[in-house]
């Protein structure tokens, strides 16, 4: 695990071994205040701890304003292109801003940029997009992943230059190979946090699984303090995506794990409906704002992998010819028709839940 | 990228520098004969490579010997427990069987499993799973990465020394992290492919994750020579979702990509309906067994990143104020209607196709 320095993001840390965060973006047209206020509580219900608001314009400025001064979560201001925007969010309240150098260009402008973040201990991202590198160094190294890193540092350079710490990194490629590579090459050379993600994944057919790789690689090997899963859907499908990730690298207790095994020749229960009838429940109860006291529910089935592999499980059912037996940490409790299996592992789960 | 050795599966080579390849497992009864071939049939046209067959009883080693002289595809055996189950799938013509040592046990047992299949050049499989170790390893070392890799090691040098070289190994827990060391740790060890998979990783929601995160992140470390993504639905699934982990490392020309940006106050067009729509098409194409000769097809919501990353793609569209820009090889085409740009699009595409 990196040494990364702490930054403050309106409240939430990032960095220094705090928790990694989970953030989003609102969708709807910037002028829909209530609309995107409402969209917040959803997200932050489901988890979300940091938001993205994309301010396109000068006229988007106010809405920001009155979403900055009403939102749960810590908003970060979206800008491209105009530095007068940046500038601008700060004055109206956000928390953070994103930017990307790439397509602000002019040094003078960051630099004030830079400044006003400084003086305000507004939280900045630099986002570096291999679509939208500093020339120079893209002509030099090309857009892969030293180019990247390269042109961050430079960003990172003149930010710093100004007094403006309170920084994070991005480095994002729609590649998963280049966003990884880009990733574990800056982190070792910076204490800055990195805001991870791969950009422009898609529909999530696919988006998942890019995500997941390319976010939960560098999660494995303690790269990353803030994640954002990009989807081509709505935002709350990306928090629920980031949880699993998180949940899947050991790193956030997303309610008790179901582990079942794939069905084969040898299956004689039907596994798949009692593996989603089990996760539904959880998911029900962890709407109710429950906390379940398991940390792993295995449904099985057949007699070969399952009292095995349920052993190990708080709770857990194992399919057999017509009966199964349920299981509780470790032991046996009884052997059941196939019929009542499903409900007695239910009634385990509620139980456990408070 | 390590060094293996490769091995010859019914003629599919694994290791050695070959193409990673896709594994699933059918889960029908037994009994079913005809319908496990159609199963593998269907299998076989989403991309599988190797078919696994669930042999829970001597009953079935006759449908074993009828699946295996009709598959399309090699068929190894999946044996628990018995071994003269695993000589008599390969006395029935199974390519490979899949042992799991742990609960075989008894060591002359394995070692005539291990003499036959060096005679018939079978590939076998020793499955360790973390449930199942060799008991005196997991007391001295426990059940994570060490146990099972010295669980591994210790049944590799039993089987080679009977002169069973064709060997493949997977280490399997439902513990993406644990799956992932165990793999690293083998890998710098032996030089035996390595079947990677998540075991048990649960329905699609979660599966897809943990599958996607464990399997790629070896994949993307050069770890790796075949694949088996295990989910709790039909094995299809595992079978598109093995396609996308592998194309996502750049190890699989699954048809041109299709990049989108997550929505945002920005977007002014459908943009979800929109990618939704490309992938279906290709989708499309690709069932009627075409081939698309374009590597990347960019869907883009806005004026702001749809442009600098719409010249990366072959062909490409970004949305703009009720208007939107085609693109092709970099080079803007036309400007057209919000409600043109689809079809225009798909025709670009369409015409990719052959």
């Amino acid at each position: 695990m990196r040494t990364t320095r702490c930054i403050n993001l309106g409240g939430v840390l990032i960095g220094g071994g705090s928790p990694v965060s989970i953030q989003s973006m609102t969708n709807l047209p910037w002028h829909d205040v209530d609309g995107t206020l409402a969209q917040i509580d959803r997200l932050a219900a489901l988890g979300c701890q940091i938001i993205r608001v994309a301010v396109p314009s000068h006229d988007s400025l106010s809405s920001l304003a009155s979403i900055c001064s009403a939102s749960k979560l810590p908003v970060v201001a979206d800008i491209h292109f105009d530095h007068r925007l940046a500038i601008g969010a700060m004055e109206s309240g956000a928390a953070g801003i994103r930017v990307n150098p790439g397509n602000m260009r002019n040094v003078d402008s960051m630099r004030q940029v830079a400044r006003i973040a400084a003086l305000r201990g507004c939280v900045v991202r630099i986002g570096v997009n291999c679509g939208s590198l500093d020339p120079e160094i893209e002509a030099s190294l090309g857009r892969g992943a030293e180019g990247m890193v390269r042109s961050a540092m430079k960003y990172v350079s003149l930010f710093e230059a100004e007094g403006c710490m309170s920084l994070k990194v991005s480095l994002k490629s729609s590649d998963v190979r280049s966003t990884v590579e880009a990733c574990r090459m800056f982190a070792s050379r910076s204490d800055i946090p990195l805001h991870l993600g791969v950009t422009e994944a898609g529909p999530p057919s696919r988006g998942v699984v890019k995500s997941s790789i390319g976010i939960g690689s560098l999660l494995l090997d303690g790269i990353g303090e803030t994640i954002r899963v990009s989807l081509t859907c709505e935002p709350e499908e990306e928090i629920r995506t980031a949880r699993r990730i998180l949940s899947a690298c050991g790193m956030l207790d997303d309610g008790p794990e179901v582990v079942s095994c794939p069905t084969c020749g040898r299956t004689r229960v039907d596994l798949v409906s009692l593996a989603t009838a089990v996760e539904q429940e959880i998911e029900r109860l962890l709407g109710l704002g429950k906390r379940i006291n398991l940390r792993k529910v295995a449904v099985m089935g057949c007699e070969v992998n399952g009292p095995g592999e349920a052993r190990d499980a708080d709770v857990g059912i194992a399919g057999g010819k017509g009966t199964g037996v349920l299981f509780r940490k470790g032991e046996k409790v009884c052997t059941l028709e196939e019929g009542k299996l499903l409900e007695a592992l239910l009634e385990e789960i509620r139980r456990a839940a408070c």
